[in-house]
């Protein structure tokens, strides 16, 4: 079935697929890695394993952002315990980020007594963001939009999944890889900090469908894709903070959305298009036949109706009817699918960690999420249970630590 | 980077691969799968995707015991409603598979209103066992090891994830499909049936360690090297029923199992090796040098006591110093790794859906069980919290349904 000789090249062809993508084969990854290495040589030589793909931790800005996102991700939200200081803060993010580089590079922190666990990190990240609580506690000043969101009327807010004074958002393809990355990184947070949230969230597996392909939700709805393109200057100037002890980072907001799917599943096909603006089949939008054609906001049909319809999420996300339309976002967020509760007799609880990236979230965010609020057909199946927003600091160098450039 | 005429074999080598490992690329994918195949070919050539495999619906044994393990599996346990009785117990079996054969097999069931989302089955099975219940309301005997376990003095068990009438393991590489069917199979089943419980797991991802490779669990121990391999005389003699109703059938014990990581991670590495009979690293028992080495249970250190102690988990489920040692079970379970009570103040709440096969509990697990209910240093950290017996028939012919032999 194989000639011995055709096996390096793949290998090697498959290594530079995955360079390509912004992923090395982890060069320093040391005894355990090098292990894992020479498996992929030994007894099923078609096998090409994803499991030993390494993000890089350090550079200019954090990853976790920019990087296509893993299957599995897991986001926590920590509170400072009252007894840590300044100090207790900085000492905290210094544990973390060795922590943070040594676990997404393969490597058991020096803590760990599962180091084997450390030695698949299949594209591990972990990215660290900041609420107001741990910017005052470090004596910094708070950016003016790092505050909670304005209140919507569609929110049904509940606090055990809102705020926080640091967040981590840890993700992999490997849910075993990001189960000990988690616990690593609480053991490593709790003296100084307390667990106020822990949200899980997926989607499709590492090579079960093409790399590149957008996301779909619990609706089977194709979700995101008028996200600007990563490694674009769409994508820079929708993202990076530019100037300000935050440059080179951003800000997140992160939204627990429950989606009522069992009641979503007695609309049928065409009402679900139309309260979208795109088809399901593709997410092609309703006057077009691609993914990612622009929607045609002035098209009509023979009656001289809009095609794509006044209250449909597509237009109003866009807002391009509004005056203050064109607002960007960066999306990337992960689905949930939990055990529903039997007593309340339906057979879902579902919904996404809707998490978005954005230089000014006032700026960006706010603007489309009010327009949402105020009228989107798609608020009938979907409401808001949880929020928060964290200030992510840029990336930290060899010899730094993440938030040095803010918080010293 | 690639020459075009190299990729269509390495393909088909890919193709091959699968293939031996039991997974067939649907044939018969209709049009959906026929799209996904096609973009298989398309932008990414070096990519190779395992979405489209396909595990047979069909044959001799249900699919997903013999099965490779897939990454991702929901347990679900349900009800019959009052109301449904004999006749309603085979229209619900008869949708059901009809129901599971289309999925498993990338097609959208008929009252699917996400199709797309099944387009991507990422070795999707469904495994249908039945409880006391299901077979009283139909009219069948009960086989005498169809009953809760024993009360074992280690259990603590929660009535929320004990029991039920019927029982289907829903199992898949791809979180998104397995959601998706899972969500399929409840729908067809609510008007019959009331979910009871349902618990989630997962293993390595596709394609990041070797295939073949033991699963580790959260302690991070390797678990289950001690299973009879597929495809093997020992595994048919373990696990499938030889004659009656339930002739190529077996049954499946389910156990929710907390593993207390928090108390574990207190216990250093030596002490933990202890406990358990193997080392960590590699799962090779103490007297030995590689996985699958036989534990010598007669070797004895230099001051005359046992290497592998008295109340090690591996001389414990092996039973060998007892006259009614060498019971065999398959055992395919799954990790558990959900938020923590932030109020409780641990970091985890970690467990093992631990699953089992076997042609006759009450000979096979049950001992296994009780010695190590009496004495297993592993006892220490972890804890039953449910438990269910289950009846799995044989699997269905093409045109039959799932129990068809037992039930008319």
């Amino acid at each position: 079935m194989t000639t011995p000789d055709s096996l390096p090249r793949r290998r090697l062809l498959r290594a530079g697929a995955l360079a390509g993508a912004g992923v090395g084969i982890g060069a320093g990854a040391g005894a355990l890695g090098a292990r894992a290495l020479d498996e992929r040589a030994a007894p099923e030589p078609e096998e090409v394993l994803h499991g030993q793909g390494v993000i890089p931790f350090h550079g200019p800005h954090q990853a976790g952002i920019e990087t296509p996102a893993p299957a599995h991700a897991t986001f926590l939200g920590l509170d400072l315990r009252e007894e840590t200081d300044r100090d207790g803060v900085l000492r905290l993010l210094r544990v973390l980020t060795a922590d943070a580089a040594r676990l997404t590079g393969g490597h058991a922190p020096l803590a760990d007594t599962e180091p084997e666990l450390a030695a698949v990190p299949a594209r591990l990240t972990v990215t660290a963001g900041f609420g107001p609580g741990l910017l005052a506690r470090a004596g910094r000043e708070t950016p003016p939009w790092l505050a909670p969101l304005p209140a919507f009327p569609i929110d049904a807010l509940d606090p055990a999944y809102c705020d926080g004074d640091l967040m981590l958002q840890v993700a992999a393809d490997d849910p075993l890889a990001l189960a000990h990355a988690v616990r690593m990184l609480l053991k490593g947070a709790r003296s100084s900090m307390r667990l106020r949230w822990l949200q899980q969230g997926f989607r499709r597996a590492h090579g079960a469908v093409p790399s590149g392909t957008t996301m779909r939700n619990l609706f089977g709805q194709v979700d995101g894709t008028a996200n600007p393109r990563p490694g674009t200057e769409p994508f820079a100037r929708t993202v990076w903070i530019e100037d300000g002890p935050f440059a080179g980072g951003t800000s997140m907001v992160i939204r627990r959305i429950r989606m009522d799917v069992d009641g979503w599943d007695e609309l049928d096909r065409s009402g679900r298009e139309e309260s979208l603006g795109r088809r399901l089949a593709d997410g092609s939008p309703l006057t077009g036949t691609a993914e990612h054609d622009e929607p045609d906001f002035s098209a009509t049909s023979a009656h001289g109706f809009p095609v794509i319809g006044e209250f449909t999420h597509v237009r109003r996300a866009r807002g391009v009817d509004a005056a203050d339309g064109g607002q960007s976002i960066f999306r990337r967020s992960y689905n949930y699918d939990l055990a529903p509760d039997p007593a309340a007799g339906g057979i879902s609880e579902s919904g996404q960690v809707f998490v978005s990236f954005q230089a000014d979230p006032l700026a960006q965010f706010v603007p489309i999420q009010q327009r949402l609020a105020e009228l989107d057909l798609m608020n009938e199946w979907t409401t808001p249970i949880g929020s928060a927003v964290f200030a992510i600091p840029p990336g930290a160098a060899q010899g730094e630590f993440l938030g040095q450039s803010v918080l010293e």
